[in-house]
């Protein structure tokens, strides 16, 4: 068995939360913020502050717009998200199948 | 796509961390702390109240006994972790899927 330094799990994509907002825009071209939630699970506060870092960290775009005079937020992945995912689960299936 | 609720994750075995113990010794029998620090490439400290987070738990076993006037600690999953581990990756696997 080799080692596994566990570090190369990267850190923003493997909280729970933002593993389940990750998992979930990278089968949606985009989605909502209450979708997201519902599908989710999260509280909207603990939510935002997830959604804020992954878009800090680059790995999520944010489109707000005013859909019947009320403000939308809508996520998706960007690139650098996508390659950041694809190497995650690469690490992760590592790690695991060890 | 249904919904799933982040926290069905275990949080005791998602840390990276914990993941890469737990790792570890679902393919080993036992195994000593020297060898898992150098596998995972954590530091003493930090493998140590790891290592009793998932003892507390319940999801591995401790032997401590003395080699040639040293004092070893070996480690190894129970049943009961085991049966946790199998239940996160499922649960991993069926989020990560979506």
């Amino acid at each position: 068995m080799n080692g596994f330094d566990y570090q190369q799990i990267d850190d923003v994509i493997h909280s729970r939360l933002r593993l389940a907002i990750m998992s979930a825009l990278i089968t949606a071209e985009q989605m909502e913020f209450i979708t997201l939630r519902n599908l989710i699970k999260a509280t909207d506060g603990n939510l935002s502050a997830n959604l804020k870092k992954l878009e800090e960290t680059g790995y999520i775009s944010v489109k707000k717009e005013f859909i019947n005079r009320k403000p939308v937020s809508s996520y998706s992945l960007t690139q650098q998200g996508k390659d950041a995912f694809a190497v995650y689960i690469e690490n992760l299936e590592r790690l695991i199948k060890k």
